[in-house]
């Protein structure tokens, strides 16, 4: 039975969860191809917009789960699958139940357009709807039926929006309204995912950050509310790998 | 009953809690006086060295109540206690519960040196043992109890080390394995608590921060942890008030 294949895009790590739920989090990132959106300012673009296609390797849960003993016998327990979309996967339950096996922690992130059996086995889940400014449509009752049963079985998750203008924040208060007591994040985009001198990547993710904590904590919608940032993009700028 | 009065140095907010569990989170602060502790690094000195003593007022929880509402009447639900040590304080439960009859949560932090019952009301409680430079010495058997009570009444906490050296981050290792399966944070310190050039304290923050993520992505004993910095460090360099 455990023998699907899985179009993996990059692996690395350990290195430190950037941002969300569980930033700072040790972690090794998984990252799938394949998209059912195409955001316009996606940092991860390569994983749906055919440049990366030489990349991705059709591999099986225990391929993956032996690339990540090599990477980090002894020093990680902890593996962040993310994507373009990887809720696109049919059985990915068998990679994360062999991963839980060995005693390793599974995250995930995806934008909640389509709903999986197996996101009630993830530990840390991300559910990512993506605001107007990335130039798609939520389609809200598949994001219902997906939080209602991660509702139903209690279990642990998150929703993230990025934020880069008002009309993005309209849609983040009207998200957490919608889904009133779910953890919320609001996060500070990257308007800059093709510059490559982390300094100057520096500088505008403070002052976009900054704006996001202004605007946030003057908002009386935005109430129980986290803002964060992309702590991996201040110490790394775009470079891809960390 | 609820007439205690509180030794309250500083109320501010809303702004972002920038460390620990609930980083990011929308919050106001409660900053009361007095600590059985005196880091040689405490970057809230004021709070036991004698230069904040004419700021601090003896409030009761009610007035407490009260200037956190001025501070912020429909933006904010997140209230972060922090001292000095605010385990000093007997009947804290009567701010806690008038904070939660108001629908605030209710975050504290503390080292770990002193139980009090009405830890089991808090919401997020971060207990942040010191590192040998800080001056001070862990009473183990006192931090014993603090967890093992927690942990009996399944409590949302976390421990929280800040580290400085290497000699800190043995500590932290040490800290890690004692109470293993408990959410543990490492946290870069700040060299520069009296530094006023925002610009210069970013950088060595910076720094520290990327030194101490490079030490815990190589290490075996420092494995399920969370790395962070303190984001309003970054933001605001050691600016009261934020």
């Amino acid at each position: 039975m455990h023998n699907s294949r899985f179009p993996v895009i990059e692996m690395f790590g350990p290195t430190i969860q950037g941002e969300g739920m569980v930033i700072g989090q040790k972690t090794m990132f998984v990252r799938t191809a394949g998209c059912d959106y195409q955001c316009s300012w996606c940092d991860s673009a390569f994983t749906w917009n055919g440049l990366g296609k030489k990349e991705v390797r059709m591999l099986t849960a225990a391929d993956i789960a032996a690339e990540l003993k090599r990477l980090a016998a002894h020093t990680c327990s902890h593996v962040t699958i993310s994507g373009g979309n990887p809720a696109l996967l049919p059985h990915l339950e068998e990679l994360i139940n062999l991963l839980h096996e060995s005693g390793i922690q599974v995250a995930l992130e995806t934008q909640g357009s389509l709903w999986k059996d197996w996101f009630l086995l993830i530990d840390d889940l991300t559910l990512s709807p993506k605001p107007p400014s990335s130039g798609m449509k939520t389609d809200w009752d598949k994001l219902d039926v997906i939080i209602a049963n991660l509702k139903a079985q209690r279990r642990n998750f998150s929703l993230k929006v990025v934020v880069f203008d008002q009309s993005d924040l309209a849609y983040a208060a009207s998200v957490h309204k919608r889904y009133d007591g779910i953890p919320f994040y609001v996060q500070s985009g990257n308007e800059d995912v093709l510059e490559e001198d982390t300094g100057i990547v520096l500088g505008r993710l403070m002052d976009k950050y900054k704006w996001l904590v202004d605007t946030v904590i003057a908002s009386t919608e935005l109430n129980n509310v986290r803002v964060l940032p992309q702590l991996h993009a201040w110490l790394w700028g775009n470079k891809r790998g960390y």
